[in-house]
């Protein structure tokens, strides 16, 4: 799909079909992923990819919007590797960016996600770090749910002229 | 440009030309960057265009990393607005799924972009917001140099397997 058309199309969808993502789809979100931008080329960044029913219904419980994972096919959570970090403190922008292309490039292949917010929260890091056993420096930035959509929503326009300023605020 | 391909041909271009960008290009960068997602749909951004060249040539000097500015013909700094957060701290994770979508539709409109990190480095923070006059509520999230792209780089493959983990870290 045309680049300008997939940022357009791309909503939360939270209903999936019970249709499997292959490997290789897998594969291309994460490689999508890693081609985003980081701080000083740091790619300071790890990603937990869940598939097995056991583990999402567990991530389902842990976050109070998760519901949702319990359908999906597969989860990729995005998360900030503070070991690899060349300038503190820029991974939750660093994985924003990676994110939004795993979401761009799901839309681009027909897939469903949603994106669930967990840092800053600490309740649902701890609970999220957890359930996939992730040592302290690695923090969880989000939860991504993927899998074939069972539900079509409208394009939206957001774009808002009271929030460009010109040349000053 | 097609979606993936996109996301693979995004580099950070630091050299333009002297051609301009139109205001409707801009808008369409604009309007790219709101289509982002946003935790619980707050839109908790807003956005400074700067393309007076007194003003690009002020942000050059407020960032240690930003000479290319004086070269660009606008400058767009992604702010993320606290009096406008419906959950606390997501903004910078929020602006980089914004900033993102700018980098991509920029690529694909055929225009270079570079983003420049400013938070959360307190004296970066401090010498862009004081050129562009931003109150204290309003953090500047980076600063993404936009033009017309005066070098070529060649692809990148950046996907790393030991950075995927499967159900478990």
């Amino acid at each position: 799909m045309n680049t300008l058309e997939t940022i357009n199309k791309r909503r939360s969808i939270r209903k999936f079909t019970d249709k499997a993502l292959s490997q290789q789809q897998i594969e291309t979100l994460l490689k999508a992923a890693m081609l985003a931008p980081t701080a000083r080329n740091a790619q300071e960044w790890d990603f937990i990819v869940v598939r097995d029913r056991a583990v999402l219904n567990k991530l389902a419980k842990a976050h109070p919007y998760a519901q949702m994972l319990s359908t999906a096919d597969c989860a990729i959570i995005v998360c900030g590797n503070t070991h690899r970090e060349t300038a503190a403190g820029y991974w939750p922008g660093d994985c924003g960016a990676a994110s939004q292309n795993i979401l761009l490039a799901a839309t681009d292949m027909g897939l469903g996600s949603v994106w669930l917010g967990v840092y800053p929260t600490p309740e649902r890091m701890n609970a999220v770090g957890a359930v996939i056993g992730l040592p302290e420096h690695v923090k969880p930035f989000n939860i991504i749910a993927l899998g074939y959509p069972d539900e079509k929503k409208e394009d939206v326009d957001r774009f808002d002229p009271a929030k460009v300023h010109y040349e000053k605020w």
